[in-house]
């Protein structure tokens, strides 16, 4: 091999699932971009055209097949809008010969070369091997003189697959594209596990993921680019949508084209060439970004105002609703809401009851005017009499039907003025039921049903010092933060009244529901066993509420959706 | 071989996932039975000692390996109550080596042999190879001179399976124990299925499917024993707990146990033998139940009422509450429910609003004398009132709070009195969205989710024709059947003002949901293609609220929850 070197543009876009047509008009856009900044290569996300995950649409055969048309048009287009001397990586749904999570080489008009997944993730929020059949041949397209190996997804995270393929083969340059939903210190395994691929694969590795969020999935793009001595020599800023550009220093290739393989190499061999070998332009080096991964509370801050502003965007609406009490976890959802769609975009409704504190309403009103939201008063003691006298309750009935006039006042509003309307439970108070089902559950998206509380109160402390160190005014009141929780559905009602303390439930809860630990392992890390016991059995008896909470998203390892599949009916108690 | 003959029993049974210890002492009564009747062995269903599904409980360890020692202390206990000289069949989790969907051949305290589940679907409902990692070994036990196969669930429904190999290598019985679902229409496949599976293995096949349900599961029985020639020795009736007994005709074995298998064997093969190899008792043949499967309606009537009732009793209910409002879908809840749990443990309330008419409030009470149910009226007039003019509600808004009032009545009678509350939509409604969500949407359990409106109105009139062909009084007032359906949400509001005739929309329904067609593909097999667009249009859209709706008995081949995984984001328009 001879040293060489490819300018590669990485397109960290943001695609919506089912909308071929966008997608496809956003691939020729960003391309021209590329082409512009004289790139030899553009890579897209995995399942560019159809949007990641495309779920069950996969089972639809005029989806499979239109998203097969839909790349061949794409070449097409790309070639007549003279965007065809550029190689054009593109991840679509594939249909021939079953249905493919698919990577496409286009070049000149050409579909060059197709590589299909060879590990389909099946855990987690993953159900690929629902969909898809598995690959098994290893592509290799040669393109300006460089042999380029194709990889998606889930084929770096395995061990044994076609990275190692390339090293044993020799490539200039791997390229893997990706659909990688954030986790919380996610980032911290991507970069060791590509500097340990790139090394196995004894090439540079292109690693391009997707921007925006997709129903409970976020994707935080961190694209980069890892040389084979496990330098970071591009590395895009999370959640920011543009095309990255990169000049990467590659072997390029010796041996004839119709080399057979060696015989070590137990994987078939799909080798192809592009119709451009000229070696790449001799110019000088562009400056690539190399950005640093964001401090943990920024980075989760930008997590739930991308998903926020997706899920608003991508469903066709302008604004949002929600509830203000005063307290502090609809004060965080308010300041997400108006970080992710402009605070004029965001509706707040205090509806103080008779167990309503005079400071619930006043912070409640302090958010508004500091976030520059709408804000109006409902008093909702009318309804509530109504309720309560007409059924004559007391205690939970009383309580609750409380919640539910104010959950049924927010759809009203909503019904009659078109916003979305956001619930703020927490993820702890989704663990333990600790909410009303149709009361404060009521909703279409629920910002940070996946977020502890106790890391609830730190992205506020974030939040507001993050405004202040910008010059701002922190957007959340000091009192918000600081007060004990409390439902205010009876007179003096604390959260401590019936849980723990949030510092003792998180890691409690932390344990049980991600980690998938029983009550003897999380006892034995030295928690009350009594508490445990009964947490345990909170979180299992609240299974039926979550079954109808709405999405939120995800930023833990396991969030309450698609990734924690239990049983309603159990008994299975430790 | 020569011939010989075993007395089989299939334990269909019932259990409840999760609780091991109540699961392993049914399996002791019904061994107890089993040995009464002379019994040489008894096979239980599927995951018997777990419970089927038992969904992400498999991640836990402490899951696992309570399963494994749950099978040894079984073992142990069925020998220390004197029925240690019959073949257990039982199913469990196993975790030696990974987490298995397997079989025990249990025998004189001994696990004889264990069988790993080859074939793990991963489709519609079920999710296997998310937990599961696959057998690949075929496992025989020599008993009473016999050599048995044993055989899980879709391992039947894989064509090069086990079964060949039976076939291949020569057996006397293979047994395949089931946790399969009931589906509308499966027990037309069923029969056949086995009919070719024991005539590849050239021995008859014993089939045990668990009765019950679990979540949205019904499991309807329907064990059976084919011979070798097709015919049909034995078959339980649906939806029936008990042992059932039969005397099967097999070949005795003649090869030594140490024999190695035939080259043509492609597969692993474990033989074992119990320490039983007496040739069965010669005896006068018992006569076999030969049950035909139930008629349409009936079968579908049993899954809906078996669903209920075991979601009522393993959850710990003890009644349910629901609104009737003299419309039939209400009025058929009511009808199930009274059979499910008897009507005395029914609540109808009767909510009139200023838009009900004067034969929906008889027609509901009518229904409720005739159930024997409990009836109230809880007049929300004045609760809706309230809204109304405090939030200034028209149109849509105000369509909907009536039904959120409602929505709310229900759950504060289920909070004060302890009632599980029973949403009363059918799937036609479901999928179109013709729903209030937090409304008539709100309850634990939605018994009538998967039955489309016309299945509702024929079930209606078959239950009471059934009725009065058993001499009893039918439990459904006419009027509700025949009047034509609305919401009553303002003065003469029909269904049909905006959506087409139940008779058009339910084969639209049927083929754009359950069978994935694409809108021209619909359109091509005779129905208007403006409609058909408008109605996918309702389906897609009404996505973020079915996510939120309660489960329901799955009677379909695909139902609105685990089987249908659309994204709620989604620009899909084909």
């Amino acid at each position: 091999m001879r040293p060489s070197r490819l300018r590669v543009a990485l397109a960290q876009v943001n695609y919506t699932v089912g909308d071929l047509a966008a997608n496809a008009a956003m691939v020729v856009e960003r391309t021209r971009t590329a082409v512009a900044a004289g790139a030899d290569l553009v890579a897209f996300p995995e399942l560019t055209l159809t949007g990641y995950p495309p779920e069950d649409l996969v089972l639809r055969r005029g989806f499979r097949s239109a998203s097969r048309a839909a790349l061949e048009k794409l070449a097409a287009d790309l070639a007549a809008e003279g965007l065809g001397d550029i190689a054009v990586l593109v991840g679509y749904v594939d249909d021939a010969d079953g249905p493919r999570n698919a990577l496409a080489f286009v070049h000149r008009g050409d579909v060059v070369a197709r590589y299909f997944k060879h590990h389909l993730p099946n855990y987690g929020v993953f159900d690929e091997q629902r969909y898809f059949r598995e690959g098994y041949r290893f592509v290799v397209v040669r393109h300006r003189g460089v042999d380029i190996a194709l990889t998606i997804c889930e084929d770096l995270w395995q061990d044994g697959g076609p990275f190692t393929v390339a090293g044993r083969l020799g490539v200039g340059l791997v390229v893997n594209i990706n659909g990688s939903p954030y986790e919380r210190n996610k980032d911290d395994l991507r970069l060791p596990l590509l500097r340990r691929r790139s090394a196995e694969a004894g090439a540079p590795v292109v690693y391009v993921n997707t921007v925006g969020a997709q129903d409970e999935l976020v994707f935080d793009g961190d694209s980069m680019v890892v040389s084979a001595d496990g330098t970071v020599v591009m590395r895009a800023p999370q959640y920011v949508e543009d095309v990255y550009l990169v000049d990467v220093d590659v072997e390029a290739a010796r041996s004839p084209i119709d080399a057979p393989a060696p015989q070590f190499v137990d994987m078939t061999v799909d080798r192809h060439e592009s119709a451009d070998q000229r070696p790449s332009a001799d110019r000088e080096p562009i400056e690539a970004v190399c950005a640093e991964p964001l401090p943990y509370e920024a980075e989760v801050w930008g997590a739930l105002v991308t998903g926020l502003r997706d899920y608003v965007r991508k469903n066709g609406f302008r604004s949002v609703v929600l509830g203000v009490s005063g307290g502090i976890d609809s004060a965080v959802v308010a300041a997400i809401a108006a970080d992710a769609i402009g605070g004029e975009h965001v509706y707040g409704v205090s509806m103080p009851s008779s167990y309503s504190t005079e400071h619930s309403k006043s912070d409640a009103a302090e958010l508004a005017e500091r976030l520059r939201a709408h804000f109006r008063v409902v008093p909702v003691a009318p309804m509530i009499d109504q309720f309560v006298s007409s059924l004559s309750l007391t205690g939970l009935a009383e309580e609750n039907v409380q919640a539910r006039v104010r959950g049924t006042t927010l759809m009203a509003l909503s019904n009659a003025e078109g916003h979305l309307v956001l619930a703020p439970g927490n993820k702890s108070e989704l663990a333990v039921g600790y909410s009303t089902i149709y009361g404060d559950a009521v909703g279409g998206f629920g910002p940070i049903k996946d977020v502890p509380k106790t890391l609830v109160s730190a992205l506020a402390r974030w939040r507001n010092a993050d405004a202040v160190h910008r010059g701002e005014n922190p957007p959340i009141p000091e009192n918000s933060i600081s007060k004990p929780p409390s439902a205010e559905l009876r007179p003096g009602q604390l959260d401590t009244d019936s849980l723990p303390d949030y510092e003792v439930l998180d890691p409690i809860l932390e344990r049980y529901v991600d980690g998938d630990q029983g009550v003897a392992e999380i006892a034995a890390a030295g928690f009350d066993a009594t508490e445990v016991e009964r947490i345990a059995r909170l979180v299992d008896h609240a299974e039926w509420k979550r079954r109808q909470y709405p999405p939120g998203s995800k930023i833990s390892h396991k969030n309450f959706g698609r990734d924690r599949r239990l049983p309603i009916t159990n008994r299975w108690v430790e």
